[in-house]
């Protein structure tokens, strides 16, 4: 049996597996537990963020406006399912630029949180990357990478003294493919040594792009990554997601993957909203105690939805896939 | 205040503003007021216009039949709610062509009704113009413009001697652009003085393209133009509406314009049909006692919609914005 | 009044049309019958094909798995409605690669079943063929034509000696037109006297592309074809279906064919699944001595239905149409 | 035998056709007679049009400077070979705006010469016009129609009592298609009664698109319209021209036209420059004495070249056409 | 040393290497033997095809003319250099409709000459196929297979007693793939038992498609195959062609291959013309004796030329190449 | 007057400007310098770099192979006009991957010089940087970016203790956009404080795309980066080039540009070849001493040209340009 590496988390949003279920991940009866204008001025809300804090949870929120701008708001919650989300968007401290934010993942490495995020320069998408360590107060750092690049999400400790970062560089539309590179960082600030990490497959549900999702959870077998990928049928885009565990040392280095998606759109409010067929996945909690892992994710660009699953049976899921 | 120039119109269709409600523009709780198969040969019925007629209303309505042919039909109704349609479409009278017609618009000056639709000039999209009095007859008079066009909406009365059109030029498809321009003419034939009036901005609700949406509403503010949004997701368009004040001397002139939507798809009716995702004005009924103004919308290219908001709710929403 | 020729077929699924119903077919009012995740592994079961079979009914199912590999599985009911699909796919025997199967059609020549796919040659869709006596086991057989094309589908007997196949030529993606072609062969094996048998019109519902649906059923007033036709709409295509009659001598000569759709996408469960407001005919059952067609279909490409009709009904709805 | 109606123009740039030409037009020997780089800040000269005046010859010349934008300047010549063209763009006295202007045609209609070019308004394509006396001073008038629209050619007197223009309305980029329109106005200033006037045929060198190009000539046998056409091959469009006789009074109505292209692309200079192969005339001038005809095309949109032709032989070349 | 299977040749053009050429293949020094105008209606003449015959050589001639309708001719030749053109087009005796042809390949088996060419059928390229024993009368046959397909061409006899072709599958317009397909039949009526023989490599000469060039010409190491590649720069597409061995027994399974080209375009008349850089061979000449081979290619889609070369020299080229 | 900061160069190759040629830059006259098949291998060699080297000049070239690989290849000159290019490709000494390379360019700080191309990394464009000492053995180092981009140029001196480069993020294909960025690097590994430094303008010989060009020369009135542009005709695109000013200590702010191009597309050498149009600027040799420029530019991506001017012209063509 895998373990999970990190602290445990015995509070975080948890329910059984429904009797007549089989899949090794099933989702929250309540969903979606974020709805698409829970404030005033949100359009929707959806493919955002949580960790752990404090004494309850904090997270990152996607909540575009009732203009269609994408904006970044912070939010708190004492259970994980009912959220205070603030009804200002975050005010970065910075002389770079935050045009547009969407898409937010958030890291905890040591002392602080890291925010990264799809961020617009000069009107091209990016990584941007802010810390903070109250939620209240973000500082914006440098861009991470030259545009065109989605997706950027950072591995929750140094890998051999450098930190590292997942990115999906892509071009400055609606991108029709889309690899998981790896990048190393002495410092947050200057980025190299690339590396492919992995790539769609030829057909099926993981064909046309894939992307990093939640923060990597380290576990004794390796890194789990929860990605998405994207299937293109006659009439749009299908958005499911499945994972794949990455070498400890070297995390450029895929060991299995799942040949089959974890999750796909299949509930009313994943198939309808304002894009359809999407679930995506930004963040998970996870308890080092019992290996249970709770899954946040978009659904259908509209509002969130939480799904559960244990470590073991994500990993039994997986096979050696050609990439 | 502003105040609405023109007649009363007591009898509008009408329902308060819902308790929990924040924003400037409801929907009709029995919408859809029309359903999309209430004719026998209709596979459709949406982006209609009405007016008041005689003591009680008139209009002219979209019917897809089910060739999915585009044809257009008169109604009449007592209470604007419930509605009679004529189960054959509109004979003109003319010798110019009638090939299809959508998305009409109809527009009293003086003595008459003027209908403007898109009409199909050799199979390819211009405005369409025909006159009535009594909505059992109507003559068709010769196409506004050259091909490609779409969206054409008459001015309720001659600005400074002339007759004035807005209307969206666009290509030969499903265009990916769209402005909104405005033509003159002396005699609703010979057409010219074309002026750009608005401009899509570059992100959000309006990003893509717009077009007008129902005959502008005379106020001692401006010309009230109510306009549909369209913004291009991963997956598709999402058409919403907004209002914009133009001069009421030279309405090319934009004074106003809303940066955040008044109304986007939100209800499954508005998401599901045979176009998802859309909301789709092409007539108000207004009254200038109180300044209450009932919008109808078409709702996923499928049935039609009521939606109700006060004048001086809609000018509060506008803005100066980079046009 | 047109004749059924064949068996009867007392025990077809039926319901009669509902009281308010005025459009020559009608849904049963239990669909869908099959549901999406009818199996453990599939993410989907749709476009699948039913004949009769001992004293019930076998048919070849489309099971798109949870990698959203398409599979075909073997099935058997003895309602027509509920059906026992088997878990795993059907394991062809044979040295003619099968690589991956969808719209499977089902036609009995003599002593025996013709299944006709699309099937994967070299990762490009061509006109797959197998045979079957019991549907246990399946002998694969030559692809029947070069790529790129889809929506192979038998006649049900030898016409003037010869088999006959239509087919429906395409590119090697999600082809934005296509004909009705027919073509003959003295074998099974080598095809040849190729003939176009339609086109799509200019407008509406069959405008963009038309495929031949389930196999044809011969009535003394010729072969009636039902086929799917799509239109395409600014967000994306809709799936509908009408039908044809051909030349009992000559099916490449069409007799009439219906201008109106006989159904469109209406349902939820039609408009909402992995592809939307799609429609898709794969397989009929008909009883001679009543002249009732049920038509089963797939559904959003998510599920199967059936719908339900008079032969004269049909016949009725046809006209000459320019094609 | 046709005849030209007009004046005699004895001294019109003219060579016989070679010994071994066997074609119904043939080019000058001294081609290209206006070369790129004839001006300091030219980076091309082509496409351009000419008119007798005074004891000589008077134009309008398309000339790309060096930054690529499109002026119009103004030219003269006493043979109509050798050329003056001034340094300076054209400065048009108008309150309109000249954003850029290219492809003008210039033409006599009583005692002025109207230029019609396709001038930018915001941006977009859309015929612009002007008039003059003297060539030197040139106002500027209101845009005859919206976006988007090329290729606006006058005819050179009213038809009962109407102004006529043709022109070819088009997309906002490198249109894929193009038909010719007609146009009417009382005053030059508001225009309507909008005609088809041809379409591209299906193969060949006129399927892609088709435009009116030089000034028709009045004849007995009708209006004389050379136009271009253009075919797409595997590499990129060809640009050739033909003719057609049109009505003389309803020009709307096509009375033959050329099945075979009067000239193509095949000396280096027409095959090799800033856009390969293209041959696009403009202008002609004409002899009625003698029936003899100089057209003048825009070569590669580079230089500028002339072809000689008898109208008897152009007439001769044309056929009942399918349009 | 490989042999060339077959009738010597002796009086076939030919060249000797230049003294300064190092490359296995060079070019006629006198090309383009034949020009684009060589016939009266001709726009150009390319991409054509010639045999020994009686005692010269006769051909089938692409001549596209100066409608650019495409058109076959025959023509005839004592010393394969200078050619008689008929200037009328082949009328083909048959009910099978003869819409348009290019790119004919002349191959003979037994006792007659096979015309294969990429027909018009229904307004769609498919593969042409008639016979003739003396090039003025020919018989039109069947059209070999579905459209939409190009580049058909015969072996010059039955392996294992099966006609077999070659031909590349493709879309209904300038098709951006494209793969060499083998079908095989028992009577040049009915194809079957499709194979794929080569597909492009991923980058350089022969990476966007790659087609059957000449008839194979039968070797002791396997049929030679000479085909065109297709590589797409940023300005449109460039055709060289290079060769490959087939298994005489199997000619679906492919020996060597060459990674070079054998020739690109490079000298004037490859380079500009209706569509520029092509070289697009369709016929050699060989002589068994000494291993000479002439291969007559089309320029720019716009004249004919020759290049030389020796078995031996072709076959040292080809490599074991991932395919 | 700018003085170039640097050291003389003079045996730069160098002719003066013709009497006849007004404009600041001017062809050498013995043009191409460089032909497409110098070497034996090679099908076209272009868009290459020098440098001044011991008593003569060194360079790094792009040679597109027989196969149509792109490889890079070093080569020696004592005049700068006659090169000897090394038959083999460049081996790099590195772990990490050389797939292709192509548009190479060669920077000098202080003891070495590095060289900067598009390099492939899992088949798509990125950065290689290597580095050498002799021009005989290159040390490949980490790529400086992730997928997607192209024209990776850096500056001859760390700025503020900081290696800069400048680079154009790209899609995967030919890409229909462009801007130059800027980034910063501590050790030439690590990349980060992007900054965009140019856009193309609206319209005009830069309005598609730009990319910078040879390494940047050190003027006392800024950094002088001569750069591409691209404009794209309804046939293709035009490559030509221009220049600008950036600031000296924070090149990311551009001073002055000019809104002329300096040298486009003219020669039939520049105009014909395997992409036609194309003049492509990759290295400039510069002596201090008097100011003149060799620049050194690819043609049509077949050859090499020569181009010369001063630097004052150069500078005098600068305009402040909206970006």
């Amino acid at each position: 049996m895998a373990k999970i590496i990190g602290t445990a988390c015995p509070n975080l949003p948890w329910q059984e597996r429904p009797a007549n279920w089989h899949r090794p991940i099933w989702r929250d009866t309540g969903n979606p537990i974020i709805r698409h204008n829970q404030l005033r001025s949100s359009n929707s809300i959806f493919n955002s963020a949580v960790v752990p804090f404090r004494d309850g949870f904090a997270g990152v929120f996607r909540c575009d406006d009732i203009a269609r701008h994408c904006r970044l708001h912070a939010g708190f919650s004492k259970d994980g399912i009912h959220w205070q989300i603030d009804e200002s968007p975050i005010q970065f401290e910075s002389d770079i630029p935050f045009e547009y934010g969407y898409d937010p993942r958030v890291c905890r490495i040591e002392d602080r949180w890291y925010v990264t995020w799809c961020n617009g320069m000069n009107g091209e998408p990016t990584i941007g990357l802010a810390e903070t360590t109250d939620f209240r107060k973000f500082r914006q750092m440098e861009n991470a990478f030259l545009p065109y690049n989605r997706n950027g999400v950072l591995f929750p400790r140094r890998i051999n003294g450098m930190y590292v970062m997942l990115s999906r560089p892509s071009d400055n539309g609606a991108t029709p493919f889309g690899d998981i590179y790896l990048s190393r960082s002495p410092d947050l600030r200057y980025w190299g040594d690339h590396r492919l990490v992995m790539r769609p497959v030829k057909f099926g549900w993981q064909s046309t792009k894939i992307g990093a999702g939640p923060v990597p959870i380290e576990t004794d077998a390796g890194w789990l990554l929860i990605y998405h990928g994207v299937l293109t049928s006659c009439n749009g885009l299908v958005y499911a997601f499945g994972a794949a565990l990455l070498d400890l040392d070297d995390p450029s280095k895929v060991i299995r993957r799942t040949p089959n998606y974890l999750l796909a759109p299949e509930e009313l409010y994943e198939r309808v909203g304002d894009v359809s067929n999407v679930v995506f996945p930004c963040a998970t909690l996870q308890d080092s105690a019992t290996g249970r892992i709770a899954i946040y994710y978009g659904c259908a660009d509209t509002c969130v939805g939480i799904a559960y699953g244990y470590l073991d049976d994500v990993i039994a899921e997986m096979r050696d896939v050609p990439q």
